[in-house]
């Protein structure tokens, strides 16, 4: 099997070292696409090319790894080698949520693999368990702890009793957060995660936009130590559960308590709960960032590429089969418990407030628990405000 | 898909209630294999024969599910089977490893599939993860908890403080202990597993009787209480691990900590723990007994059948490629510290002592802490007598 390779930062050389290391699968990797010529490389210079065009025109490979920053080249290169009947593996969640359709269509028209375990939850192997393993199980809900740099900082916040700042600047610092954080910490990173994970689990396409996400950026020490007086921690996490015949989908902070399978899974590691209708709960735990744990699950799918596996996309199949089409409605009518610390009664307007349940004022802080129409949150999302919102 | 169902009890009455409820996958059972005429049975007696010969002699299936009780009627059904080119899907660990190199080679010799998923950690999807997933990955060790009957008894002594003789009748009321509990208590039940799991995960093939096992029949509330003391807990772990080109496997109790993944692992759940080199630690976490997990984990199995599954044995077939044959030493020649809870010294005659680290006598108990020479562990295994031993 021999293979190009499209950028080698942080996943693309755990990729190269774990396929160096590999005693059970060997691939050829021809070449490496990089843009900056000036970069210094761990490896020979004559590994690389600077020329997308020419790597994607080889004749001497069946296959490409898509791990590249820039949204527009990954796209770029990932169309353009279907295009070509490359077979694909990529890591970039934003690039597959938000092209979710045309790749799919793409794989079916010019009969090539997409294989995407890499974009969700780093090592653990999550997706190829939905596709394979629970494809004749009728799920009730996924829920999970699916990005690591938030999951870094509220660990920190919790154990070290550090300020938001600080925990963020230390996730930076050892390499499990961006520079430009934002799409981790407001919960974007996970959003487009649970897209992915929808479509194996239930079947449905959402476009992203359509799913509701609120981060952890505006947390402070009180709403850690708020929690802990209730014996609860704070966790961002993304939900998806079937409701009759709607999903409701979303990634929220939640209060978790000490029952909860999610309560002790810190700093990079990731977790997924899958609740089954026959098989009850089950917990999926590994580190969900990080060059050898993504590279390993990057390099399980180009071995798998090798036996010509493929997403066979089975219950998203059976939902065309049922309703003519995959793409659904989600499910927004109803209400959350959540507990919502603000600055200014002002902050609270946007809210579909439907009941209060405990209200709390002291210099410090002012938190209400409330019953809040769910449709409302959207209007804070991706927004700078500075409420802190999380399911209790 | 067609196929006939040997035995009719717990997992084969989880089984046909998961298949007639599964919208993904569809498998018409011809007939149900079963030895008592006058047991009164939940659907109509049409759907079941007492001639095995007369179902494994039928043209119109193409695979057989077996999961009966009696370990010699298992062996002849699932050879039988296997020799007429029928597909076999089996949750009985027992017969699996105690017969793997015969069935491993019938699978070879008649190209016919044999499945077990339901076999090990029952909803847990172990065995496909190891061999679709980790197929790329060096493995250093895998440890789990994978007895439900022994899990149950050990969190209801710790949590209710109940005795071993009432938490095990409790467990046996629930359906969680066999009336005949020696198999799980003593560890034989779990180490079967073992055997299955270290063929997928290392790629070696050990007989049961060369695997160590040690149970949680003599356990006392003073053992429990000891554990608390130290803040652990004493869970029935089954461990196997690379040390050079040699294997450690054995189950032991062991006392466990909270910084472990498996402190928390309570009641019938099952967890099972991959360490990878690259992958770094991987945990899954799913109910291990009783009838609807471990009928969905056949159900999977019999869907994978359809989509023509085969397990590959990739690692053993690596193995047999670098040694000539897949049958490996066990490596026995280390030492182990070991919590040892005995009434008479004579008691510990049998035991390599090598070090006391620790020793404690009072009316109420008396302990050793010590370094232990594994090997002499063997004279203890399936031997009546009142020595508790956990690994610290």
């Amino acid at each position: 099997m021999d293979i190009a390779l499209f950028g080698f930062g942080c996943v693309g050389q755990g990729l190269y070292d774990a396929l160096g290391q590999s005693h059970g699968f060997k691939a050829g990797i021809q070449k490496i696409g990089v843009k900056d010529r000036h970069k210094p490389r761990k490896i020979a210079l004559d590994h690389f090319s600077f020329d997308r065009h020419e790597i994607l025109g080889r004749s001497d490979i069946q296959a490409i790894v898509e791990l590249v920053d820039n949204a527009e080249d990954a796209l770029d290169i990932v169309r353009t080698a279907m295009q070509r009947g490359l077979h694909v593996v990529s890591a970039n969640k934003k690039l597959l949520a938000e092209h979710f359709s045309t790749l799919f269509q793409l794989q079916q028209d010019k009969g090539v693999a997409l294989l995407y375990e890499g974009a969700c939850a780093g090592s653990i192997p999550i997706i190829r368990n939905l596709e394979e393993y629970y494809d004749t199980e009728t799920l009730r809900s996924i829920s999970g702890i699916i990005n690591g740099s938030s999951n870094y900082i509220l660990t920190r916040m919790d154990k070290d009793g550090l300020d938001y700042h600080t925990a963020l600047a230390q996730a930076q610092e050892l390499g499990f957060a961006e520079i430009d954080p934002w799409l981790d910490v407001a919960g974007f990173d996970p959003k487009y995660k649970l897209v992915l994970l929808v479509v194996h689990a239930f079947g449905v396409i959402f476009k992203p936009e359509a799913v509701l996400n609120l981060g952890i950026q505006n947390i402070s020490a009180f709403d850690i130590e708020h929690a802990a007086l209730k014996g609860q921690r704070i966790k961002l996490v993304a939900y998806a559960a079937q409701h009759g015949n709607q999903l409701q989908a979303y990634v929220l902070p939640r209060l978790v308590g000490h029952e909860s399978n999610l309560v002790n899974i810190d700093n990079e590691y990731n977790a997924v709960e899958i609740e089954g209708a026959f098989s009850g709960k089950q917990l999926l735990v590994g580190k969900g960032a990080g060059s050898y744990p993504t590279g390993a699950a990057v390099l399980s799918d180009v071995a798998a590429l090798s036996h010509q596996y493929r997403y066979e996309y089975k219950k998203l199949h059976q939902n065309i089969a049922a309703n003519g089409h995959g793409l659904h409605e989600l499910h927004t009518d109803f209400t959350l418990r959540l507990y919502i610390r603000y600055t200014h009664e002002t902050e609270l307007a946007l809210l579909d407030i439907k009941e209060t349940i405990e209200q709390y004022t002291s210099p410090r802080a002012k938190y209400l628990i409330a019953e809040v129409g769910f449709a409302s949150l959207y209007a804070l999302q991706g927004k700078e405000n500075k409420l802190f919102v999380a399911v209790v």
